[in-house]
């Protein structure tokens, strides 16, 4: 099934069932050494880790990395989406993300500077042979690029302390 | 060398000289299949692909299971610094995460929804013999876990458009 077809057929879906547009998305795991962590996804195994020069053993990308190529990986997949969506033909894309993080934050030794990226920036190149329509396209993505919308809308987050720490637990 | 040592390490370097906890960190790759993403962070190779209901391959976790798992790791790693910074002992932790997402917002089939995660739940279960100091833990995690502080606050975004299709392409 090409892409083309997918997206019409769940489309067609998601206009008859609209409850089944609504997804939830999970992931869970371990801490598994000093800063190693094992999660999965559904089938897929996700090794993260930090460098040795914050007590990681670098094994995998660290949290901020991912947060990144989630951004990354979710702009390209979206780029295909909507050059299918719009009929524009896409043989390629390539793509790089950076992001200003003041390490001050996390460490909690400047309760100015927030623990999270300052600016982000992502320079996409697209290829194909309409070019005149890239500009298009890529307000089209960024209307709706679900990590985009993630990372510059506040998104509500709850947190649960479960086990002996929870409500539940205690002394 | 232990986590405490190198956190006592990298602070004493922040301390000294600021500027060396500013970080810009860095992802990039390219479109390598209908929807799979191949994407370098340092030495590390992030694949990420999405389930063949979207046109995908199924290879890899999908970028907004991404986007969890970077907020699950950060969240897991976040402890394990904080604990040794507050001088908790922490054993181990589990942690399971999940987002509601509509894609009526990336298929752009209604303007009210968002692309993005409309909520996010954090399960956060840490292990260790001083479980009625864990909610000091989990507040002071919260206060400056990177990847929650990128969810939950506005981060400016700045996409350039390169190649043929950006501002000095063109047909």
């Amino acid at each position: 099934m090409s892409v083309g077809e997918a997206i019409a057929a769940r489309e067609q879906v998601i206009g008859s069932e609209p409850g089944k547009a609504r997804i939830v998305y999970r992931t869970s795991g371990e801490l598994a050494g000093p800063m190693l962590v094992k999660l999965t996804a559904r089938k897929h195994e996700i090794g993260v880790d930090e460098p040795a020069g914050i007590g990681g053993g670098n094994d995998y990308a660290s949290p901020v990395e991912y947060a990144l190529a989630a951004l990354a990986s979710c702009q390209a997949i979206t780029y295909r989406l909507w050059a299918t969506k719009l009929g524009i033909a896409l043989d390629g894309l390539e793509i790089a993300v950076e992001g200003d993080l003041d390490l001050h934050g996390l460490f909690g030794l400047d309760d100015a500077v927030r623990p999270g990226f300052s600016a982000i920036r992502i320079d996409v190149t697209p290829i194909g042979p309409e070019p005149a329509r890239f500009a298009e396209l890529a307000d089209a993505v960024d209307a709706h690029c679900p990590v985009l919308d993630l990372i510059t809308t506040p998104t509500p987050v709850e947190r649960r302390l479960c086990g002996e720490g929870g409500p539940a637990g205690g002394s």
